[in-house]
């Protein structure tokens, strides 16, 4: 067990990403980040955690800057290679990137668990805060499409997510325990907050949610939940999350993010551009939730804490469900 | 099944490669390569098979031409990556040549045997000939030191051949079943020509011989068996036969190499500058044993074939034998 965090963060890949590096700036060691393992797979015999490395490569300054995933200066010679050889070429995996698999893949396979080794990355890469997979037991999410139900890897990057969504589920999720420092932070008094980055809530923050007890921990938190809606102007700065909203026959807004997290979340920040919906939404507030740059996350991480300590004093008083669509 | 071979030749790497890729130019589908896997590991969780890829790469005009090993144009940011995590990094594995081991690895643990993961490498790079390793099953040369014993590797690489070689054994040799097209074309009657290329007797030729029935199919064989002598001049053209066969006790000679065959050796072919030892060596002949451009290495195999056909109308009226240290 290490030292109490101050914030306990949430997210995915690369959207959640970009928050949790402006909160590791302002928060260093203090911070905590619970990562999505859903999408992780095992692809040419090797454990790929893309979420994972995601995050571990942006608070290690590693990333590839014009993908925000991957490294920075990476190349491909090992997939050019595999690809001549008639191996599976769809998901790309980069020369330096790859290191970071086959040794996982040793070390899982020599039995140490998959936070363990995470940690032992992070530290590899001199970074302080803390960066845990949401459980050790392996989760899979599938996605139900109209071109049938596909493992989450084979609908994102092979299928670049073409087919309809009709339902998403998370395979393992039920069996798989959250890892015990993520509930015994969600139970601490001393918590600062806990911020859902602005991820995809079906495919970042779910899988999350469907792990044992997380959601009842989150309900029962002390400490505020503040959330930072992937929904600005009615669209999603990247990825698919508008589109699955309205394959899944849901609105397509911030309003629909507050209702999902409705039954933990204290506060919803949402984009100036969509402060008409406030209104609607109580405890709600506006920021510049789109991240350009470094010092755009750092303001928005800002804006968060912010948000945390303006909800910490009333939290005790008050139920949850502040935050719901109306 | 395939094709009855037109020759058999066993080897090891490097300097056997040579020798093998010039028969593949006069051989073609003709030709079939037996490969020693004494030098086969698990690093990084991956399966190496350094002599089988060596050859594999030789024949396929891929191979590095400084080294005689690895691949031409290689680039090692996978290697540098996985140094910065802290990773094994004694043992080099160039970005390109990783995918030939990730893919067998995966091959491998789907079932397949090592020689139809060899067969399909070899396929998809355009060989006709065939590549053959010794056996599907794993034998692992140890190499008994004054440092302890060492897996070949470590011996071969991490020390560099250091340590002061005191004795040889070839784990799982005993229980490894040559690979039955072995033994087919050994007792083959139209079987033109085995050959044993120049490579280290101890640490390439003789885990071949140490598996079940090998060394008797030799000396029973219908085909002559010609062998290149590693030995020139008293000195090994490249790697440790010279120091290892001084720390066994033995002459560096090729009248040792004569000897260490003698039981099913029909011609040795020795050096020119070697000439004075052919008298001593019955059946032994001398040509031009160093390899350095591609033609060399036509030249010599165009010897050992003219050796071959010699031995060949002789052969039957003769026991083995006839090559030995007087």
């Amino acid at each position: 067990m290490t030292e109490a965090p101050l914030v306990l963060a949430l997210c995915g890949g690369v959207g959640g990403a970009k928050l949790a590096l402006g909160l590791y700036r302002l928060l260093g060691s203090g911070l905590t980040l619970v990562v999505n393992t859903g999408d992780d797979f095992t692809h040419l015999g090797l454990r790929v955690c893309p979420d994972l490395d995601t995050v571990t490569y942006t608070l290690a300054g590693r990333v590839n800057p014009d993908t925000g995933w991957g490294r920075a200066d990476e190349t491909g010679q090992f997939m050019a290679a595999l690809a001549e050889l008639g191996g599976e070429d769809w998901f790309f995996l980069g020369d330096r990137d790859l290191a970071l698999h086959v040794e996982r893949t040793r070390r899982l396979a020599a039995g140490e668990s998959l936070s363990a080794v995470t940690a032992a990355v992070a530290a590899a890469y001199g970074i302080t805060a803390r960066v845990l997979p949401m459980s050790d037991r392996p989760v899979a999410t599938q996605v139900e499409t109209d071109a049938g139900t596909l493992a989450f890897q084979h609908y994102f990057v092979r299928e670049r997510c073409q087919p309809r969504v009709r339902g998403l589920h998370y395979q393992g999720a039920a069996q798989a325990a959250p890892h015990p420092d993520l509930l015994a932070a969600l139970a601490d008094p001393m918590l600062g907050a806990i911020v859902l980055c602005p991820s995809n809530p079906w495919l970042s923050i779910d899988p999350l949610l469907a792990l044992p007890g997380v959601r009842a921990a989150l309900a029962a938190a002390p400490a505020p939940v503040i959330a930072v809606s992937p929904i600005v102007g009615g669209q999603a700065i990247k990825g698919p999350t508008a589109k699955i909203m309205a394959e899944l026959g849901l609105e397509v807004s911030a309003r629909t993010i507050a209702d999902h997290y409705r039954d933990f979340l204290d506060c919803l920040l949402l984009d100036h551009s969509d402060a008409a919906l406030a209104a609607d939404l109580p405890g709600s507030r506006v920021a510049a939730t789109v991240m350009r740059s470094e010092a755009d996350k750092v303001a928005l991480a800002r804006a968060v804490l912010e948000a945390a300590s303006d909800c910490r004093g009333g939290k005790r008083g008050r139920g949850k469900n502040e935050v719901s669509a109306t």
